[in-house]
This record gives structure tokens, C-alpha cells and sequence, in this order.
């Protein structure tokens, strides 16, 4: 089929969620854009970001892996972190390589065209905006915590996120994406520091809201101390219209597996409990419930089964 | 004219003297082979062979740029120094490509035939070892100066150069293409810190000297202080010969183009002078002398003149 006919999805959140749906939606004939956060304030890209002056790569380097296709040895170069090294450890050669080419072009959207060539990349990865933007979150108390990798760490219970600075464009080409989209994914992906960071930016989330696509909402399949402790489904998707001011959102996808009882202990050392599925409350918000076995374990680490969620979802486009 | 057929060009030196000459002897029916040397113990390379416990990547990659055959923003991206970032200041992202390759694979050449290949290198790039050596130098008063990087600040003469460790293996491939070359080329390079870090590999010397091929020792335009000041050409020969412990060049590019005064004078700053060419001894060592215009200026630094090295080493070719 040729791409103008493909159904357009457009997958809306943060690097790792993102990346572990997209290996295997990739895999179906779909017409792939990823919109992708440029909060982070972290790690390799916390440093990149404050030193060279240009938005936070890594999560934009992560869903480029997940949608290139090429030798392996290629993608695990561009993935790969050093750990020796006084000065490079933590940094990921895939960040340098975009922070170079950022500084050589000027231009971060330009950097990221031309890495997604090189990398034979299937599909389009676009940020939500083309600079940094910083991520604020006011507390139940009142409290304002600015920095995405700050806002976990509080201890307090967050009432609501925002952007600085206020003046933020997106690109005509993500508004456009989105308008012309035949399914619309929000996640998998950290509600507050993930998903939310995208729909922020000025015009994105009213273009989200007003699409004529359907919109999926993959929920997270764990809460997150700090961002969503004791969340039920409902929760999420609660915290996500108000901020949007909106109900938007037709489809939740939910995982109805039960995680094996020493991976859950695992988990309740940081907090993290199996979200709980208030299929009720969902369904009174007038969400579609898909429920599902959609999980799978990577040395112990609770994750989406990329697989099964792209096989969901490209039924959801075949219904249509 | 098929490749197996083209006449086997391998030159021996270091990073910039090299890439200079291979951009122009690329552009030749000619299949090239540049020996590198793995001595370099400063800047971003010193670094990455310190902390990464790598050999010194900066001349092979700047070789790998001159004879790649790729997008102009590829090769740029390739060469791109940061010249911001507390901690990434002065690395250039080649380097860190072929370290974070030689850290993948766990070896030197494996990453450096990779990036050939991803760069599209017109010919083979092959490092005098794989793995980093140490250069001493033994000064006329007995003292020893270890470190490539340090010799040339020393102060001192330089009585003679040696490697450590003492066993060191050169490559099997490197010791053919030596054997079976029609030309082997000198330089241009720094005659103690570039050239003789080559050939005093155990093998790779005497390789050269035994072998059939006609040997052309391109001659530095100017002295350098530290290392060769006030040597005249044939000083240079003398060195190389003494180290070899043989005479076995065949024939000296000299350039006869007088310096304009303003460069000259910019020069004498750093205490380097044109070469004085002694034909008259060049010849009682029994050289054949090629003199004739070959340099160009590159914001007032003296550079070989690629097209005209290279044209008239096709014609020495040519003349077989």
C-alpha cells in the first residue's frame, strides 16, 4: 500500500513508553508520527540541554531507535552509553550526535529529519515544540516545583502541571498531523511528566481535542509514586480533561492481567501499585473499556507488550 | 577500471598531513591504503585513550574524513567539535563515534572497517597497531621525553624516537598491503611524532624498506620547532634512515614555491623556517629529487597543494 493510503497514527508522549509501543506498531501497515516531549531536564539530556543550549535529545533519540531500521549495530551505536569516562559517563552517543548536529544546522527539527534519513527511520518523529520547554507543577499545598525531573520527587501530591515560557510554538506540521489523523495515542507513558508536557504546549491539546480522529488513551499499567500514587484509572484520565478543560477522550486500553505477586513486591518498594481498573467510573465517563492481557516482563520491570498493544490498536483502525 | 587492477597506493603518517593529501590522490584511479599512527596521547584522543581505555581515534577519523564519500553535513557532523559543554569541550563527535564502536565491539580496526563503511571511504584505513602505543624520545642530553604530545615542548634536540610496550603487533593486512603496494608514500607529516611512529612498529619498518615498491618521502615545507628545527631535507632522510638503520627511500618531493614574507614571518614565531633543500645532498644519499610548486594557503597556514601532490604522484605511478 502506498503511504498517502496508510491510516495515519499519531503516538503522543515521552521516550520509553513510546518507544516500547512503537517496535511493534512499526511492524503494521501504518502511517506512523510520533509527538514527542521536550521537558526532560535530566541526566544526559538535563546536561545537553543546560550546556549547549539546545532542547533535551534523549527522548527524541529513544523513539528514533524504536522506529529506525537498521543493522543492529548501527542502532546499538546510537543508543549506546558511555560508563567509563570522567566527563562522558551517562551520556548516550545518539544525544551527542543530535546535540552536534543541532549546533551544526541551528535547527533541533532539522537535526532530527536528518538523523531520522540516516537511521532509515519509519515514520516521522516530531517535538512538541522546537526549544526547551520547563515543566512546572503546582502542589495540593500550593507549592510550585519547576524541572520534569524534580516533580516526582516532592513527596507531595501534584494538583496540576504547566509550561514556561508561555510563549510556546508548536509546528504547523504536528497541528497538521494530528488534524488529519485517523487514530490518535496518548502513552503509554508517566501522565504528569510524559504525556501531559505534549498536550500543553499552546494548540496541540486544542487540536487533540477537536480531531475528528479516535482517541486511545494507553493507560499505565503502574502508579507512579509522585506523579499518580493511589490513581485509579479514572484518575488518569480525570487529571488529563482537566487539564485539557475537555472530555476528549473515546478509548482506554487497559490491562487485565494480574502481575505476578514477587514482581508487585518488587514494585511496592518505590510506591508503585498495579493501577486499579474502575471499569464503572470509566465507563460513567463514557470511555470505550478495552481491557486485555497486555503486559510482559523484562527482568523484572512491568512493561507494555508491544506486540499485543499494536495488534489492539490496528484492530481499533480496521473497526472504523 | 576494476579495483583489483588499479595500482595499490599506501601512505604512512598521521592525521592532517594525510587527510591533506588523500582529498586531492582520492580523486585517482587508485586503490589507497593509509597506515595511521596510534601514538597521539593528546586532546579529546589523549582523553578517550585514558578514560575509555581505547587507542587514540583522532587521526584515523580525520583520515576516514578525507577519503569519505558521503553528504557534506555527514562529514561535517562527523568532525563536529564541541566547542561548548564543561565537559565535552574540545572532543570532536568522531571521536566519541569510534570510541563508543570500539567500546561495542571490542576492537579498534572492527570499528574503524564500520565507520568505513558507514562513511563511505574511498579506500582502507588501517591503524599501525590495535592498540594505543607510547612514543619517548631520547633528547642529545641523554634525557627521555615520553609521550607523544610533550616531545615537541621539550626544549630539547631529539637524538632519536622509540615505542613502547616493546612487543607490539601490527596488523597481518597492514604487513600485506605494504608488500604488495606499487607506491609507498611518506607524509606529509611531523617526521618524529607522525611518520616514525609507524614505522617503528615492529615489522611495519622493515616491511617498508624490503618492499618492491618505488618509496616517496614527501618532505615538510617548513621546520618544526621541537622537533626539527633547522633540519634541512636532507637532515629528515638522515633521521628516517638512522631510525631504519637502512636507506631505503627512492625519491623526495621538495617544494621549491618561495614562502611570501608575511607567512614566513608568522611562522618564525613558532621558530619554524622553510626547509632548506640541499639538493646536492639529497642526491649523495642517492635520492631521486622531484621539486616543484606545491603548496596553497589556508588562512596563512602552509599547506600542501592536494591536487598538485597528487597529480604528481599519479605521474611516478605512471611512469612504472
Amino acid at each position: 500500500m502506498e503511504k498517502q493510503h496508510l491510516p495515519k497514527v499519531v503516538i503522543i508522549g515521552g521516550g520509553t513508553g513510546l518507544s516500547v509501543l512503537l517496535r511493534g506498531l512499526k511492524q503494521y501497515p501504518v502511517d506512523i508520527t510520533a509527538i514527542v516531549t521536550v521537558a526532560d531536564d535530566g541526566g544526559s539530556s538535563g546536561r545537553l540541554r543546560n550546556e549547549l543550549n539546545i532542547p533535551p535529545p534523549g527522548d527524541i533519540r529513544n523513539v528514533l531507535a524504536a522506529l529506525s531500521d537498521v543493522e543492529p549495530l548501527v542502532e546499538e551505536l546510537f543508543q549506546h552509553r558511555f560508563n567509563k569516562g570522567n566527563n562522558l559517563t551517562g551520556h548516550s552517543l545518539g544525544n551527542l550526535i543530535l546535540a552536534a548536529m543541532t549546533t551544526i544546522t541551528g535547527d533541533f527539527v532539522h537535526a532530527i529529519k536528518e538523523m531520522s534519513t540516516v537511521l532509515n527511520v519509519r515514520g516521522k518523529v516530531l517535538p512538541a515544540a522546537n526549544t526547551s520547554v520547563v515543566l512546572h507543577a503546582e502542589m495540593e499545598d500550593g507549592t510550585i516545583v519547576s524541572g520534569e525531573s524534580k516533580i516526582p520527587f516532592s513527596g507531595k501530591k501534584i494538583k496540576r502541571v504547566y509550561l514556561t515560557p508561555e510563549q510556546i510554538e508548536p509546528l504547523q506540521e504536528t497541528l497538521d498531523v494530528i488534524r488529519n489523523a485517523d487514530l490518535i495515542i496518548l502513552g503509554p507513558g508517566s501522565l504528569y511528566t510524559s504525556i501531559l508536557p505534549n498536550l500543553l504546549v499552546p494548540k496541540i491539546g486544542e487540536e487533540v481535542s477537536k480531531a475528528k480522529a479516535k482517541k486511545v488513551y494507553i493507560c499505565n499499567v503502574m502508579t507512579q509514586a509522585g506523579e499518580t500514587l493511589n490513581y485509579s484509572a479514572s484518575d488518569h484520565v480525570k487529571a488529563l480533561y482537566e487539564h485539557m478543560n475537555e472530555s476528549f477522550i473515546d478509548t482506554i486500553l487497559v490491562n487485565e492481567e494480574e502481575i505476578p505477586e514477587h514482581i508487585k513486591s518488587l514494585y511496592e518498594e518505590e510506591l508503585a501499585k498495579p493501577v486499579h481498573y474502575d471499569i464503572d467510573a470509566l465507563k460513567e465517563l463514557g470511555l470505550e473499556v478495552i481491557t486485555d492481557h497486555i503486559v510482559c516482563y523484562e527482568n523484572s520491570v512491568i512493561r507494555h507488550d508491544t506486540n499485543k498493544v499494536a495488534k489492539l490498536l490496528y484492530g481499533i483502525l480496521q473497526q472504523k
